[in-house]
């Protein structure tokens, strides 16, 4: 491979790995807001989604860039696959400020009881996507695949977090406002699993070849 | 340009047009069964959504082998491009089946009163997502700026559609079950004209080389 190129390759999975980082600390970031009740952390956590806004863009543009000149298919899979985790990166910055925006609107309202429910469905959310990024950098294919069935776990814990607090506004037992919030942080959690799962799913594609998405028998 | 290169990139087209007119009919049928509270027509719309994943993971292994050949920088932005919408599509056939599976819950409770604003919004979804697809076929970037604009008005449908739902159940005037299937509709509406803006955006990209996602001088 030209040294031109796999320099510039380099600096495309460096630049990833910065975008990687960011998303992960704004749904931190976004987390924490809500337990504490932090208004101030809550309005820069959506303040800051344009920095991943633009990282996109770049990333984008180089890879776009590179695909003209790679050399190899296998570099041609690399980079069309860091296009694809970028995408799904900037989507878990937009998740983020969904949940830092429910946070806001929340405010010093009284919240429904839920059990420690969120803050365990956020750690398991922020838990697969530092896996997939750590799979992606070190190239571990059997440690992405590992990530894939825990998106089953987030998804359940989500529709049962729905139900229980669908129950409690029928039967009165919590504000409408701050369950529809929490309804939507709950959603967001369970989509930041789906895009861990994304790019779990482009590792094991990258290094073993085979498209797994969709597909029953992982 | 090779000859069988171009025969393969049209291949690709054609089966990305295929997909989109899956994806518009899957959103066409997910509203009709919501207007017609017809339960087993969301049900196929629900079962019919496998097609989607096929196709998404067939175009995606045709577009690698291309990349891999593609002998303009051009041909190389089609190709990403063509991976882009592919995606987008995808997401749409998501959300109606999202839209589908709210038809199934909700079955003949009644639905809360939303002055026809859901199916208003359906027709700018779809209007959306048809014209971002005709402007991909015909490569028209002015015809795909000009729906650019448009998600804004869809958004805040989807605002306050959801406020006035929010105001329903505190009011009691109508049931929580009900509304938050509406609410669900309501925002999967709102997401497919994103994906149609998204799809816009590749289109101008992809003729006129600039990047415009993010952007606030569009």
């Amino acid at each position: 491979m030209p040294a031109r190129f796999q320099q510039d390759l380099d600096a495309l999975k460096a630049q990833l790995l910065d975008m990687a980082r960011l998303a992960e600390a704004a749904v931190s970031r976004a987390v924490t807001a809500f337990q504490t009740s932090d208004d101030s952390l809550a309005r820069s956590v959506i303040a800051d989604d344009c920095r991943l806004d633009t990282l996109e863009k770049e990333i984008d543009d180089r890879a776009i860039q590179l695909l003209a000149r790679a050399p190899l298919a296998s570099d041609l899979r690399l980079v069309a696959v860091a296009m694809k985790i970028c995408h799904d990166l900037e989507r878990v910055g937009d998740e983020a400020s969904t949940i830092a925006r429910q946070v806001a609107e929340l405010g010093a309202a009284t919240r429904p009881e839920t059990g420690g429910r969120l803050p365990k469905m956020a750690e398991q959310a922020l838990g697969m996507l530092h896996r997939a990024l750590e799979a992606f950098v070190s190239g571990q294919s059997m440690a992405a695949r590992a990530i894939i069935p825990e998106d089953k776990i987030i998804d359940s814990a989500n529709r049962e977090l729905h139900a229980e607090l669908r129950a409690l506004m029928v039967a009165k037992q919590a504000g409408v406002a701050a369950c529809l919030n929490v309804m939507t942080i709950s959603k967001s959690l369970e989509r930041i699993g789906d895009h861990a799962k994304n790019i779990a799913e482009e590792v094991v594609f990258l290094h073993e070849g085979r498209d797994i998405r969709h597909s029953a028998g992982r």
